[in-house]
């Protein structure tokens, strides 16, 4: 029997409107902040479970402190999750994380409204600390569905006030110590909609990103040490200028990952002099290098390529390089089978797409590695993210939620 | 009739004693710092002044707070001026500028011991606050002497918390209405010894440096900006990335220099990044380069290729750049006659010597463009300067002052 999919009705206007009020909670003259367990946090966290219950979900916390909007279905056992997270960086925007957990509901909601009950049971699901902008505990919400969260976090994780966030948790009337009830083994998919948080999709004027992979990620912290000098007596040939020779590696960092093409990327975003006077050669320089790539085998040779750039350069130069890991992780595969589910879904919605890599973080990194996982990628204006100037036109975001209803659909009302 | 140069005593453990002793005067465990009109600097001008008694000098302070020791001379209007300065950087060290003093002190006691009175007045000075380390206003006593303090200057150039140099000079008892008082027109020659402050000496195994020409100076801060964006998911060819072209510039800047070869430095000592996160492409970049050459012309080309680099690079990244001036002044050639006195004198005293530039700013540079002036470089230990690690054996500083001696006796003593 052929499903009547004009039955499927996503109303713009209430969307933008919960788009708008959620996107006033925690803000401030420099863009958002919904730190975890922070005031804006709750209030966000509460307006949301008033829409859930609008939209007739049952809802719940988990031992996180997720929000939880449920629709039992006829054979409710197993259970198709979808959304996204509610926490923002500093100085962040109205869409990333928020849009997911918005599109999850407005699809269910549709779905409901249009078919009735499912068969399997749909979730929706507000996340906690994706950004990790707190506490150094990114995907604290995920972790703790996936039974990824180590026995000491909770008292190890501290705050920029030196608050564990297990304090933090019980100040919001949540109980460390139930972390481990966090666990599922009931979640047959988890889907993401998110914005792309880049300029690819604008770009090339496509509808939607279905990402094949999240990315993998090595951040480096490079030090090198010259010799402090005069300015003025020091003749160049007798220099070991630890900042030519920063500048020389570099031109060279990002020459490896630009040659390589899309997906790779490595970014300089910090450098730090010292002594850092107008008139003195410099002592030290320290810079950091964050590189991603989405294949496991490519990420590995960019990051050897880019590791040996620095010593040999270094040596080049005469001066002393040490690098030092940050942050390390693989590239994470997505679900093809549900990936397909979604590329049938955007054509039978008659929308273009592109199969690109996340250059960014999600939650759905971390539910890949335990349950089948996909993502939908929104275009976001001029590729802005993380910045009050964040922004998907209403009708850039209606596609991406019908292309997710349809997946929903499949997964939880087919036979 | 033939000089008896046997007769010229330099008694190195005094003046060493001299130096070490001076050198305990404002020094802290990062070193010495000795402001002008501060504590320990006038604890190192008393100090002085003793050892100026001692010599048999009479002593008296300028209108500028200068210390001056003089013996009078036969023939007694017209002045040989010898010395250098007593304030010091933060940080520095024993032999910048004090060695000046001293060594000026240790010539003409030798030559009265040795050879009497003289025909022309000596005079030994201690000048004031020539690094401008307190007060933005380097080389404060020698403008005072040339006449070239400005008329609001007392008022307007205030120190760190505030205080003007005017306010300064009457809590040391010194009156700034004073100030044109203490241009000078009785001063035949100055003569100034320092440490090199460079490797220059020490490498190309000479005793001496007779500096030809003070460096001429530009200071700018290049201003590069570009588009933050998400370090993860932007490709690197939708960037407009300012570290990258930054780093190009640096590499660029340098090479300008290095290609020239001797005396011309270009140093880039600072840089800032914004907002400078590992996992972001930085929305801008700025850095200072300090420029030098000793050739009017030559220097002039250096900085008019480097601010062409600066906007060609600019151009070629997409990104926008600035430059704003900090400092400006021209190359200062110091007395042809001097000089030639002094290579007469290090030859008689069989010392190997180079004729250099000064990359660094010096007394000198004021006093040469209103009278006869030459200095006489000693080698710095490994070229260090403005440091703790400041130092240059005595056995190096010794063949400086006995030249130094026999040109003041070419101008003072000789018919």
């Amino acid at each position: 029997m052929a499903i009547d999919w004009s039955r499927l009705n996503i109303d713009p206007v209430a969307l933008q409107a919960q788009i708008d009020q959620l996107g006033e909670v925690g803000a401030g003259p420099e863009g958002l902040y919904r730190p975890v367990y922070g005031e804006a946090w709750i209030e966000a966290m509460d307006l949301l479970d008033g829409w859930f219950a609008d939209a007739g979900l049952v809802r719940r916390r988990d031992p996180m402190g997720s929000l939880i909007g449920r629709v039992e279905g006829t054979a409710p056992e197993r259970v198709v999750l979808v959304g996204s997270h509610v926490d923002t960086v500093r100085m962040g925007g109205r869409y990333d994380g928020a849009l997911g957990v918005l599109a999850g509901l407005a699809s269910v909601r549709a779905l409901l409204s249009a078919f009735g009950p499912p068969r399997k049971t749909l979730e929706v699901i507000g996340l906690c600390e994706e950004e990790g902008s707190r506490f150094p505990a990114p995907f604290w919400g995920s972790r703790g569905i996936c039974g990824r969260i180590g026995r000491d976090e909770a008292d190890l994780l501290l705050d920029g006030e030196g608050v564990s966030i297990g304090e933090a948790m019980r100040a919001v009337g949540l109980t460390p110590e139930r972390i481990p009830d966090a666990k599922r083994h009931d979640i047959d998919a988890f889907f993401e909609l998110h914005i792309e948080q880049g300029p690819v999709l604008e770009n090339e004027h496509v509808d939607l990103g279905i990402p094949h992979t999240i990315t993998g990620l090595r951040q480096i912290r490079v030090t090198v040490s010259g010799r402090q000098d005069h300015a003025g007596t020091t003749p160049m040939d007798l220099r070991l200028d630890p900042v030519v020779a920063t500048a020389d590696m570099i031109g060279r960092i990002a020459a490896a990952a630009r040659t390589r093409g899309r997906p790779a990327v490595a970014t300089i975003g910090f450098i730090g002099v010292l002594p850092g006077a107008v008139n003195v050669v410099a002592q030290e320089v320290s810079f950091t290098v964050d590189t991603r790539h989405s294949d496991a085998d490519l990420r590995r040779r960019l990051i050897a390529d880019i590791e040996q750039t620095v010593d040999e350069v270094g040596r080049l130069h005469g001066v002393k390089t040490e690098i030092t890991i940050l942050t390390d992780h693989e590239p994470v595969p997505l679900d093809d089978s549900l990936r397909s589910v979604l590329r049938d879904a955007a054509t039978e919605e008659s929308l273009s797409y592109l199969e690109i890599a996340s250059g960014a973080g999600h939650d759905s990194q971390v539910f890949a590695q335990h349950v089948p996982t996909a993502m939908v990628f929104v275009p976001s204006q001029s590729g802005r993210s993380h910045t009050p100037e964040e922004h998907t036109p209403i009708e850039q975001v209606i596609p991406g939620i019908r292309t997710l209803s349809r997946a929903l659909h499949h997964l939880a009302y087919a036979k």
